[in-house]
């Protein structure tokens, strides 16, 4: 059993772990952290770590990045490991996850979706099989409207686990349309799909002799983060100090 | 019934519309045109339109472009609607068929699959529904890797078809990698994947709010063509003379 | 300009609406009706639907079946056309609804999506063009793990759309593990997929000679019912007394 | 280099595998076996194996099972490794097949394809990953209107696979529509669709929150099967005697 407490439990992710955890029968939610400390829940709420005095195994964290300070002070302190998926940390604050992660166990990853993090653990077998016999490897992904960037930098994720998985053999290509000459077996295309609100689908294709393979992930929403967190937390109950990522969660199973 | 001659009839296409004839209970193939005469059929070939005697109502022709001019002097005379499918005509041969189109009815298309022709005919309405309730529109393709044009002419038709629809109001976007903004309401992004001997697929996405619509065709190969072929055979019989297309095969269905 | 009142502006689906209306030119929400009064919007909030005096166009509904009544005597009233959008009403209410209809126009569909209805609308002719061709029909459906039913209401309205533009010809096969024999080309199959907590995918499937057709539907969450009762709303403005669906908002449409 | 000879090689399989080895580097048709001699190839063929006396590294055959003995004993003598690619044995000829396997190494596998023979490599961490974390699983295939048994053969391996990896917890079901309940969490959904000429799809489904992850193959003719026989043929060069297995083929790689 893990003992959780989740740092930002009454915002939109917090919610979204309490309810995971409430159906796993190898996890607890002991206790929340929120500056807003009136929502109810099933376990007490604090209005800041320092307040809180509850025996925990993890603490999984999607507050702010105001807030990195206090946790790794007090995950350090208390020597509980973190699940840190707050987004947008300064290279300072990172600088700082790194320090810490010397004295207490810390998980952190580009992307916390279980899916997603198989299929680069995955996709190494696959490439070595398939582009060694001479299949075309393509990688589609589709996002909203309003999404700024494009490929996603998950896509460019699973183009580099498969260039990598490759010895470094390919480079990409994101448009067709202007030139007028066979494909290069050496290039990897990348398309992105722009459209309404689409949380994220990634595609990996392997095209051969008549034989069409495809690797695909849909986020319908941001809770896949949040089931992949849970289960970092369960991975990291009782680690050493370190930086682990999700891929080493993925790698302990089986 | 149609009685149908294959101009063609031993090569590729040609059996594969025998195949498919000989399981089509309005429809009967009675002559055979090829210069190859040996092969067994259930029908006589003959090696010339010219030795051909057989009572016909229509011709399938999937012959090549040297053999059009006696093509359509046989149509003519004999009053022989045709069913027009060898591609690579010189404009000069268009011409002569637009001629011929005044004194028999010739049928002829850019891609003649059931398929992508239906969508053609559907996307109007589709259009008038998602795109004025401002989903976003994206068009897919997916071919073999020796193709050299990108996008596929059948997906700049598909697109039209929808722009057309939307009184002109898109433009065509091919390549998202590069800049940094959202996307714009106005466009229709259209994507191309290469790899393997994939014979051909389209998709149009509409994408809403939680909501993706999708349209889409996929040709394991070229028979596909001839499946379209025998319904035009059927459309054409008796026929007046003029150019058709199988977008009115279509839309005389119901 | 479409002027709406939201009956049920407080709950999820009235939020919805709330955000969808924000980013359409043509409506605008000039009042909403809830007992939870103390949300901030940027419309006057009733605590019922009598103390509401605002002049409005239509009203759509995501209320609950107990204010149906209180819901029919306003409109009728005060002369407001209804896109009534609560589900479980009992078969006395119904009947209330459809009385009222006499006297004011009223909306009602058993889905509210445009996806589905647009379908429902396309397959009539679709069916004719694949089914006289011989292609087969293929209904495949998925939805989460807690849905009791199987196959979904949806699906088999789906299906009875294609099989009454196909004259009745069908019956439906939901199982063909305990069988060993060809498919019947008189059948419809229809599968049902269930899994995590996956909104609602329809897929319609024509498979012909080396030739794949699908029209695939996928609600990621239940806002895609607020757009089409948007779209229903818009299509109610000044129409006189009667019952609507939503095939006739689909239709109206070019 | 691995020469080839190919038993079969003027059928329609043999010259697949021409195909697709005059396109790897690594590998060379040496000589053909066959029957009808008359076809001009870049190799020489001759009408029995009794008559070859070409110096080569393994025997790919496609011929039929009339023909097993001669094979059979053809590769003991000259120790030749065979990739078995004849469908149909008996069960006595499969015990011969087992016996010559003391004595050169021959390969045989239910499915040649890589790529479902990739799926059921990489299907084993798959499942400890999702299934783990409470992902439902599901089979979907598709396969042509005359097909007889339902689900098809890899369907069910693919699903044992599963079941396997799982410590044989699930269950299948091929059937909902005739209960009213909850998905059960230990049970696997196989559902069969029909139709057309579909050469083979098949699709693993892990659905849990808010995220569907997707494992698709489509064979989009017989092809498929040379390739892999093709790789199992490099993979059988050299190797002592013994039964081999195409996962065997595929976990060599990497």
């Amino acid at each position: 059993m893990t003992k959780v407490i989740i740092n930002g439990a009454n915002g939109h992710m917090g919610q979204v772990i309490t309810g995971i955890v409430s159906k796993d029968a190898d996890c607890e939610v002991v206790a929340g952290i929120d500056p807003y400390t009136e929502k109810k829940n099933d376990y007490p709420v604090f209005a800041a770590l320092s307040e809180c005095d509850v025996d925990a195994d993890v603490i999984i964290d999607f507050s702010n990045p105001k807030a990195i300070d206090s946790l790794l002070d007090f995950a350090v302190e208390k020597q509980i490991p973190v699940v840190l998926c707050t987004t947008g940390l300064s290279d300072k604050q990172i600088e700082e996850v790194n320090e810490a992660s010397k004295k207490v166990a810390i998980l952190r990853s580009a992307n916390m979706s279980l899916g997603i993090n198989t299929f680069l653990e995955l996709l190494e077998k696959a490439t070595k099989v398939f582009a060694d016999a001479g299949y075309d490897v393509e990688v589609v992904e589709a996002h909203h409207n309003q999404k700024l960037d494009a490929p996603s930098g998950t896509a460019i994720a699973l183009a580099d686990a498969i260039n990598e998985a490759a010895d470094g053999r390919y480079t990409y290509t994101y448009d067709r349309h202007d030139r007028r000459q066979k494909r290069d077996p050496k290039e990897i295309g990348i398309s992105s799909i722009r459209g309404g609100n689409i949380a994220g689908i990634h595609e990996i294709i392997f095209a051969g002799e008549d034989e069409i393979i495809s690797f695909k992930h849909q986020a319908t929403s941001k809770a896949v983060f949040g089931k992949g967190a849970v289960e970092a937390a369960k991975f990291l109950n009782g680690k050493p100090a370190g930086l682990y990522d999700m891929r080493q969660v993925i790698a302990a199973k089986g």
